[in-house]
C-alpha cells in the first residue's frame, strides 16, 4: 500500500540524514512539529534543531531492528524499534521512536515525533 | 496539559483491562482501528479481538517504564515503553507499542495501535 512505501522511503532517509547531515534534518519537520526526546518536550523546527546540536557525540549510526507503517487521516503514523552506536562506542543501544507525518502537498513532514532510549533491565 | 491528562488516564485503563478482563479491551477501539501486532496488520474491532483471543497466554502482568503522550489534530499519540510476563513466566519481555487516539464527542477511542515485542541483542 502506499502508506508504507510513503513510510519506508520516509524511514530510509530520515536515519541516512541523521547519520550522515544531522543539520538537513530540519527538512523532515513541519514548522510547528512537536518532538518529545527521553521525556523533553519541545516544538517548532528551531527548538528541534538546538536539541539536535546540544546532543553530545559527533557521529551516529543506526540500525533499524523493525519498522510499522499505518495509515492515517491525511498521513502516516510510524514506529520504529532499532539500535544505535554513538561515536566509538562499542555496545549498541536499543532505542524506540514514534513519527507522525502528515501530507502537505505532494510531500510529507514530521508533525509529531517521540524518541526514547531503550532500558537494559539485566 | 489536557491531552496528557487524557494520555496518563487511558493508559492506566488500557494496562488494566489487558491485566484483568481482556474481552473488555473491545471498548477502547473505534470500529474501524488498526492493529499492527508483531508486524501482522487487523483492521477493525472483530479481527482485534480475535488476535487478543489466540494470544497463547491466560493473565498478563505489565509495567510501564516510561509513556509520553503529545497532542495531535483531535486526539492524542502515545508512545509506551514497558515490560510484560505472562503467565509463570520468570523474565519479563521488553514491549513498545504506539497508540493513536481520536475524539468522538467527549470521549477517545483508538483509531491505530501498534504493538512490538522488544528485541534481546546480547
Amino acid at each position: 500500500a502506499n502508506f508504507a512505501l510513503i513510510g519506508q522511503q520516509f524511514t530510509q532517509a530520515f536515519y541516512a540524514t541523521l547519520q550522515t547531515n544531522r543539520e538537513q534534518l530540519v527538512n523532515f519537520y513541519y514548522d510547528q512539529a512537536m518532538l518529545t526526546y527521553e521525556g523533553a518536550q519541545l516544538m517548532g523546527k528551531a527548538a528541534i534543531m538546538t536539541k539536535y546540536r546540544s546532543l553530545g557525540f559527533q557521529h551516529i549510526s543506526t540500525a533499524i531492528t523493525n519498522a510499522d507503517y499505518q495509515p492515517v487521516e491525511r498521513g502516516v503514523l510510524i514506529a520504529v524499534n532499532g539500535q544505535l552506536r554513538v561515536d566509538d562506542a562499542t555496545q549498541p543501544l536499543p532505542f524506540t521512536e514514534t513519527f507522525l507525518l502528515r501530507s502537505f502537498g505532494q510531500s510529507f513532514a514530521i508533525v509529531n515525533h517521540i524518541f526514547r532510549l531503550g532500558v537494559h533491565n539485566y
